[in-house]
């Protein structure tokens, strides 16, 4: 099995990565060599295949096409801007989130044979609200650019899999807590800073009320996710290529109820109430919960950890490597 | 008002342009120019306004921007490529209805003034076949390429007006009888051929079965559409700047009645039976039934004519310049 991962230097792209390298397989058969390509060349895990990290931008369809070679038969498309960069950088979000799908699409439709690919869209390309439990045919209606670009996404590579170009599943990820490292420009980079800082001891503030709830998932779960969607039959998806896999619906307050049972009372008093309407804005307009029927009782895909259990991974497996990373 | 028409030359944008020319004025506003673009120069109506007439590709941004000039109040987007043409060519299709949106949203958002933008989305950026009779707020998840890049469109629009780069209103056009002329490249085009060409007095082919349903309007009432779209107040849209207008569900058979009714039996018997798998499979996965209540209850768009009235107008419009242009 030959591997692209692109935004391979990225959260979830490093994670997978890594995990491959443990694996050194995926379902059942040996990898032979696996690509990761970022903005910048990306950190390289050590691994019984080799690996080649390559730097360059997403949107240009000649380097995406270098990172994509005769051969591939799994690329993970993982390179966006994010959420809050999209909203405030509109060019810049265009060009990374659809140009870049655009390129994808044509350097797997110049493979010899149609690779699979999976894309990460996202809960963003859907309105609703905190009050919605969305059905997995919901019509995505994203109140923000970043989702408008994730629902354009799927639809280009729903196309492409019809034509045969290629083999697409797309996983519209949740909020995926704890994110390592530093607050991001996600709009929902919250989600995780209350978590991750009163860890590392460090006071944040909590723009939304204690009710508010997210669809969220864990890193473990997503790298799961992943590797089922690398090597699942598709031939039962038909033409709906988007997946809404099975996160959870959790309230700020149960989330924080997790984080005081797992590391004590003054942990949870470093969160401050700081309420931000922009924040709330952008967030509240994504749906609180899906059914996500098709991909637990259809597909196979996992279920999620407990909170308590999501918290403690994060101190298992990025609690160090974040404190260095910010000096802590 | 200074108006411009992408896709001018077409069926539906060289009636718009008459109908504008003969109005003089839009929602009691003075028409000051029109501007119509295609791939050839349009043919220009008489009119009590100044008519620029452009050749040019709606893909290549500099072209576009020329045709919609600082001042411009209204964009009327038709161009396209259609149906079975963008199957059969996916990279014109992706270039004119894809890249060809984005030329037209860069030209808009350059504008000192966010024009109102009028699109032609499709009754085939949908599935679920016959039998379905869809919401106003149906997911789209279209089984061919330029129900996609109409999909695509919607999105592209859709976040464009949040933004305030423009003020767009799609309309999922149904499918539009009788079209004059000669048959063209939409997978469609038989509903038309099997009203029009028995009235030019030549043999047809039927596809599909006469119980095949079709959502169909007229080509006056997609010209009371587009002046309503141009006009109306957006406000009450919020987000959601996808209509589903009133078309009308008629099965093949009762269209061939009003053939009858209006042209006698033997127009009737002029429409062969050669049932064509390939045209069905496009066709017959469009839905055959939209309840069209935003569009109808909230959004004052009207209603179509009998089936009788619409034969009746091609009569009146069309079959004339038909027998001219092919010499019949
Ligand atoms: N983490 C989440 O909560 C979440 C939720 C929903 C969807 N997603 C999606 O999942 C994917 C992975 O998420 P993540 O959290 O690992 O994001 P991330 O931001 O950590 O990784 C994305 C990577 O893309 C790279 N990138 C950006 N622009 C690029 C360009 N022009 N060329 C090449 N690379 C470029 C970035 O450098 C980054 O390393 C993204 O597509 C994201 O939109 C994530
Ligand atoms: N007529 C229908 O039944 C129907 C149904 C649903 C949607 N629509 C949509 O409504 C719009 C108008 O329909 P119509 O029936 O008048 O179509 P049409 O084909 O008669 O007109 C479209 C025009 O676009 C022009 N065009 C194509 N490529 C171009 C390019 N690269 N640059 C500039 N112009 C280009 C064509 O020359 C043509 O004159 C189209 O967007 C169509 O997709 C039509």
């Amino acid at each position: 099995m030959q591997i692209t991962i692109l935004g391979g230097g990225g959260f979830l792209g490093q994670k997978l990565a890594r995990r491959l390298a443990t694996d050194a397989a995926l379902d059942g058969r040996p990898i032979t060599g696996l690509t990761l390509f970022d903005l910048q060349a990306p950190a390289r895990p050590n691994a019984p295949f080799p690996v080649r990290a390559l730097g360059g931008d997403v949107a240009d369809p000649a380097q995406v096409a270098a990172a994509i070679p005769p051969g591939t038969d799994v690329v993970v498309h993982l390179a966006a801007v994010v959420s809050a960069q999209a909203e405030a950088d509109f060019d810049l979000g265009m060009r990374v989130n659809l140009q870049g799908t655009l390129a994808v699409l044509a350097a797997c439709r110049a493979l010899p044979k149609a690779p699979r690919v999976v894309f990460t869209s996202s809960v963003a390309s859907f309105g609703g609200g905190q009050d919605a439990r969305l059905e997995d045919d919901a019509r995505q209606l994203p109140g923000n650019s970043y989702g408008a670009q994730k629902a354009i996404g799927e639809l280009l590579l729903q196309d492409a899999s019809r034509k045969g170009f290629l083999d697409a599943v797309s996983l519209r990820l949740p909020t995926v807590i704890i994110r390592p490292g530093r607050p991001n420009k996600a709009a929902s980079s919250f989600v995780s800073a209350i978590l991750r800082e009163p860890l590392l001891g460090l006071e944040t503030p909590l723009p939304v009320p204690e009710e508010f709830a997210v669809w969220i998932c864990s890193p473990r779960r997503a790298v799961e996710w992943f590797l089922h969607a690398m090597a699942m039959n598709t031939a039962s998806l038909g033409l709906d290529r988007g997946i809404s896999p099975p996160g959870r619906s959790a309230t700020v307050g149960k989330m924080l109820s997790a984080l005081e049972t797992v590391a004590g009372p003054a942990a949870r008093r470093l969160v401050k109430p700081a309420p931000d309407p922009a924040i709330e804005a952008i967030v509240g307009s994504w749906p609180g919960s899906f059914t996500a029927e098709r991909a637990r009782k259809l597909l196979g895909f996992s279920e999620q950890e407990s909170l308590e259990e999501i918290v403690q991974a994060f101190i298992e497996d990025d609690l160090t490597a974040t404190k260095a990373e910010r000096s802590l």
